[in-house]
């Protein structure tokens, strides 16, 4: 694999999702491949799991590492190419990829999108930054658009908790106080159009995602119908992607309750986390045997780990 | 030794401290315990001493690690149960205690107090529900009413520098500009209650610390009869815990000079530090050779490695 | 070598630099140098390529670090004597100095000038500090008036990149919309002072630096006189240090554009990073074969690995 930021970096999500699996069994077993190796990882805006499981994944494979929260320790950073550097940005992304890269072997970044323009969002342009002027392998830590780690730990989950061949996966729209990205929804869409599931999106009228992301899905605006049979219930917030960053709806009947449950086959219950307790889901729900979102974010570590395994192999 | 929250976790002080000192003198010599182990360094609040001796004793150690600063780089935290979380709190600390918990193999968390509601303050709240809900050893890198490592520090140095089989210590409360916690002599009170010393608490009348840490020290409003024939002088400003919070003396009269040291019995002047300068201790006094704040801080590294080494070999 | 604070503590800087390119050849061959030893990292201002070429030398050559940002994740810093700290200072630099230097065998500091009191500014007060209250050798990661690790690294790629035995190398002002230190100039002429090159420096009018740092530079107010046959050309932006901190030029007629470079003996595009692209330097120049940014930028590695190393033989 030479770079990780959506699946078409990947030639077999099946395979990844099955050496992550097998790196959870035995997460010390290959430290040699790390050797004299870095990961650097570079934030533009705020992380838990992703920051700390890429550490603990950089580690178990004996690599070295450093973090920096691009925002807070080092520049401001301009984006754009072709200006009068006169205002507030003391470095340009073009410097800035091109010298960080030359001190790790690996890159990840995180850059979230602003939520106000679409074009800009989805061009992904910081990812695409780094991807043109890094000199290293580019690993997404959640991009304006995607966030590929989070979706194969998320099938890595499925698969270690999934009781018949081909699973009904409902990625259900929940409500949520601020507007929110795209991201973990296009991206778990993204992921599942290519494995062994059963897709089915449900939210209200106007949260229609980006079609290239929907792929062969079905689409319901009836999340009662759409949860009937589930085995596993994907709950997420997100923005309106055609009234682009929007909240349309705070809707609580859209809340993952026992109620909600009670509708799927016995169904596990999914979220990438952080997560509103109550807004997205019910404390009665994520505290109980259903809930995954603890193993989702252990996976976190091991999905890392596959991807950067992955990558020290063929570069 | 389970956790390390506060003396109660401990089962023999003294043997502990002298282990601490026993790795003081060979720092490296157990560097296979750490082998493939991480630990985890999450602070709600600043830190020096306590980030910078952590890392170094899990380094000796040979473990591996992570800090975060929660606060600044994470999501901010929900610490109550059962709330509509549609404010600003992104994630609950169920959630992030049981996730952060999973990428390392012991834990250290550090969360002082608000000290406007004393029963919220003294219920330790946010150590505790890392205690209920992580799955890995909790150490408190100071919590709202502790600091167990310094007062293991402490305890450290003052056997290093005792010239008798029994010291009289003199924890004195001093002036300070801004309200502080009562954690570090909450805990080192605690600590000396438990260790072979003659145990004096002197502070103005209002600043009595809870009962429950006093123990069998003997407390008096006397500052310069206290002093009489002291081996060490532990000063520490603190806020009122009865009137919680509240500053209610500035009084200069309490800072540690020379003509107060001259009343000991050539004792030796203590404080956890970082401390103000000419408020709690004139310069005179922290620049004499009788000032053992950098053996403290010194001893803080091996303090760590001791409870780390601990942890490891019993869990 | 003990410190690494200006030119002075360095014997020989041709072979100190012929040691970093020796040590790019081959990073890893002296890690057994760094085993059980720490470097700490403290940081009072932003830092990109200090920070992590730092963190990339001190791996490289197998020690444990740790990074601080002192002003963000400490307490803040008192750095004057005999005061009564009764302010929002929370503690000394006498302490901080102390403490931190127990937990590190090597301590790297970076701290900023004001750039409103010249005399405070040039006593280095807080890199001073750190070297009398520290008990570990001090490198400096960028002063109030020195950025020595930069000057190394620029020697060094002056070096690989000269074609002939004496290179003309020009330093130039450049415009840019803020107040800049003199700290990069003031150490890039200290060091071609000592180097075997002919250097000149250029800049309008109020813009000269300290006499101590242009020793025998030829200085010239004319830059296109200047430019005439140079092999590199260092741009750079500074404030006055005789009207000290005050911008008294913004002219564009000293930006480094290809008519410039024309003047040239095909020379070389050097600068420290960050810089602001059409400021200091147009895109053509920059983005053109004979930018060496990126190159000064990873021979910031080296140079830190030959400080490093030279300190660890010596101490």
């Amino acid at each position: 694999m030479k770079n990780f930021t959506s699946v078409q970096d990947v030639q077999d999500i099946n395979a990844l999702a099955l050496e992550g699996l097998s790196l959870k069994q035995s997460p010390f077993s290959n430290k040699a491949i790390g050797e004299n190796k870095t990961l650097g990882l570079i934030f533009f805006n705020p992380s838990l799991r992703t920051r700390l499981s890429s550490q603990k994944a950089a580690q178990n494979l004996g690599m070295e590492l450093f973090v920096m929260n691009i925002d807070k320790e080092g520049w401001r950073i301009e984006t754009e190419m072709g200006v009068l550097m006169d205002g507030d940005k003391a470095e340009h992304i073009k410097e800035a990829a091109g010298v960080i890269s030359q001190y790790c072997d690996v890159l990840g970044i995180r850059s979230f999108p602003g939520l106000t323009d679409r074009n800009a969002d989805y061009s992904d342009h910081i990812l695409q930054s780094f991807l043109d002027f890094a000199s290293v392998p580019i690993v997404s830590l959640e991009s304006a658009t995607r966030h590929p780690l989070q979706s194969l730990a998320d099938l890595m989950t499925i698969k270690e908790h999934q009781t018949n061949a081909k699973p009904k996966v409902v990625l259900t729209w929940a409500p949520h106080p601020r507007a929110l990205p795209q991201a973990v929804p296009n991206s778990f869409a993204e992921w599942m159009n290519q494995a062994d599931v059963d897709l089915v999106i449900t939210h209200p009228e106007g949260y229609e995602l980006d079609e290239q992301f929907v792929g062969n899905a079905t689409v319901s605006y009836q999340q009662d119908e759409a949860l009937q049979g589930a085995d596993f219930v994907y709950a997420k917030n997100w923005s309106s992607f055609q009234q682009y960053g929007k909240i349309l709806s705070t809707d609580s009947n859209w809340t993952i309750t026992r109620e909600k449950m009670a509708l799927t086959n016995q169904g596990k219950f999914m979220h990438c986390l952080p997560v509103r307790r109550n807004m997205i889901v019910s404390d009665a729900v994520i505290d109980s045997p259903a809930s995954l979102v603890l193993e989702q974010a252990n996976n976190r570590t091991f999905a890392m780990q596959a991807v950067l395994k992955s990558i020290l192999e063929s570069n």
